[in-house]
């Protein structure tokens, strides 16, 4: 099913999704608010409106990339009467209120609507090594994944259209800890300087293998959060804590900064001083959320 | 090729390796100091030797798992006769120092040497999803790469024998790094309280997904950092640290420890006052090491 498509929003990002829909050979309108920057898309094949509503009425499904949800607004708003029966698919980057404001009012225009985020830079937007996170209405996310998936890996989250921008965040978050962590690594095995004799390409190809370990840590530990029970096996915190301490003590041999691995400590040592040294490492997720704050709410 | 194999120590983890042996078909030999610890390996196949200079005798291969170097130092020394031409792998824990001392000891005794950690506890031995990493004699890891197999995927490291201890706190670095981040997830999800709407268990399946693209800008990073130069292709540090505000209202808002946040923002707001805003996350890595300290030696 090869579905037409809309993209509205010619910048960096606009342009890459437009360009894989190309590729892809879904029959591609395209609009953007200052003229001129179709053109490269126009000689691969897209056609480009003449307004916004044109770039609308052409396709089922229109995909928005603009630079805030403000402009979304601003683009949106005046072309509203068009949109009854239609899908709007925004990947505009936005704090998580937006997204269900904009839901409730393209549910009011008679759209359907998914929120989402796309987990790459333009130059990464057509493969499928990278996620790209939908929230929102799952009928139309099942009608439209197979032309999503022109874009990359099409993944859906949820129903409440807060959650691509929260999942956004949160994946961000632990992209940063994991690359932190190897950049710290990095330093202890001694490759980013003239004194080392393993390149951070060596180090990083065993840390490759290791990654599956870790990766099926947090296949074991995620139902422990979920049942609140952290049975421990032989790796218990009493464990981590011991090993920690050979991990500080390496950071200031080699001179890393000691941030990082005192911040592993620090919760290690308070759910140890709580009574949760035979627990496993999951057992912190209760000291990472901080005491006297109010429940979690997407917000 | 089945190779004979004894290992001494029949602690966990000694008893664990033995084991693994003796499923693969090895004709083991295990000895213990305290008497009786080899009975359940006896009842599997194994043998059990009336000394620790009798189990050496038995193999060309003797795998080594004790409490500490000094209990290791403390069963070798009085065997010491017994060693030439044959392959010792030490797999007790210890600090980089002690796997050289005990390297040049072996060399006077005529015994190849491998230095091995195991990354994993001994409920993992056995199974080819966790790494071993051994560092000493290539040609003593070549002789004895299939047995070792049986441990689980076996890696060498280097010629050096500090690097399998270093490699170990190195991994682990990497791990905590990853997991806690994975802990912050969770939390910035609302996974681990009753008003979240996403399981732990959904969000770590995106998470999966996603560590590939993780995995990816460690190889990415991993050659930047070792040739000095870190070109950012559309994702400048600048970029890095808008994002990285919006984690931190994320983390405020849902009340996770801001500890993390602020430890990336720290390294990138830094590294952009110095002027490297444009460049890749990898430049990073010159912040981690803290200024004025030594360039970087194995110890
Ligand atoms: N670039 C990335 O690496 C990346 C990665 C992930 C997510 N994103 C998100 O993707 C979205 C698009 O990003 P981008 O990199 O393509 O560039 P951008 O600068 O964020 O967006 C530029 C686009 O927004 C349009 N625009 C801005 N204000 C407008 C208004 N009031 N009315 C109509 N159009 C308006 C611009 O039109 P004009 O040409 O007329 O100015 C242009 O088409 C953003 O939300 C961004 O956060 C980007
Ligand atoms: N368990 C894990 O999860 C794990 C994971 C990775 C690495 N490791 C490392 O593997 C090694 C073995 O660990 P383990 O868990 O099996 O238990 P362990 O308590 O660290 O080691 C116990 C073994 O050491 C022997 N031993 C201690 N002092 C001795 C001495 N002076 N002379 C002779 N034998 C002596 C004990 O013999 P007796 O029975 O006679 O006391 C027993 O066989 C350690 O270096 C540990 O750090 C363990």
């Amino acid at each position: 099913m090869n579905t037409d498509v809309t993209v509205l929003g010619l910048g960096p990002m606009g342009s890459a999704l437009a360009g894989a829909f190309v590729a892809a050979g879904h029959r591609t309108t395209v609009w953007n608010r200052t003229p001129g920057k179709a053109e490269p898309l126009v000689r691969q094949g897209a056609r480009e409106a003449g307004s916004a509503g044109e770039a609308l009425a052409a396709s089922p499904l229109t995909v928005v990339s603009l630079s805030t949800y403000e402009a979304v607004r601003e683009v949106l708003h005046p072309a509203a009467c068009g949109l009854a029966g239609r899908t709007l698919v925004n990947l505009t980057s936005g704090p998580p209120v937006c997204a269900r404001e904009m839901d409730a009012w393209a549910g009011r225009a008679g759209a359907a609507y998914l929120d989402g985020v796309v987990m790459t830079t333009p130059s990464g937007i057509g493969s499928r090594d990278f996620l790209q996170l939908y929230a929102g209405s799952a009928a139309a996310f099942e009608r439209h994944r197979e032309t999503l998936t022109a874009l990359g890996d099409a993944t859906y989250v949820g129903a409440d259209t807060a959650l691509s921008s929260v999942y956004d965040t949160t994946l961000l978050c632990q992209m940063w800890s994991t690359l932190t962590g190897w950049l710290h690594s990095v330093v202890l095995i001694g490759a980013d300087g003239p004194g080392g004799n393993v390149t951070a390409t060596e180090y990083t190809e065993v840390a490759n293998r290791w990654m599956d370990t870790v990766r099926s840590f947090m296949n074991t530990y995620a139902p422990q959060v979920d049942s609140g029970e952290y049975p421990s096996g032989d790796f218990p915190l009493d464990l981590h804590r011991s090993t920690m301490r050979i991990l500080a003590h390496a950071c200031e041999l080699r001179g890393a900064d000691t941030g990082m691995p005192e911040l592993f400590s620090t919760l290690t040592e308070r759910a140890i001083a709580a009574g949760h040294g035979g627990d496993s490492y999951a057992r912190l997720v209760e000291f990472v959320r901080r005491e006297g704050r109010p429940e979690a709410t997407l917000s």
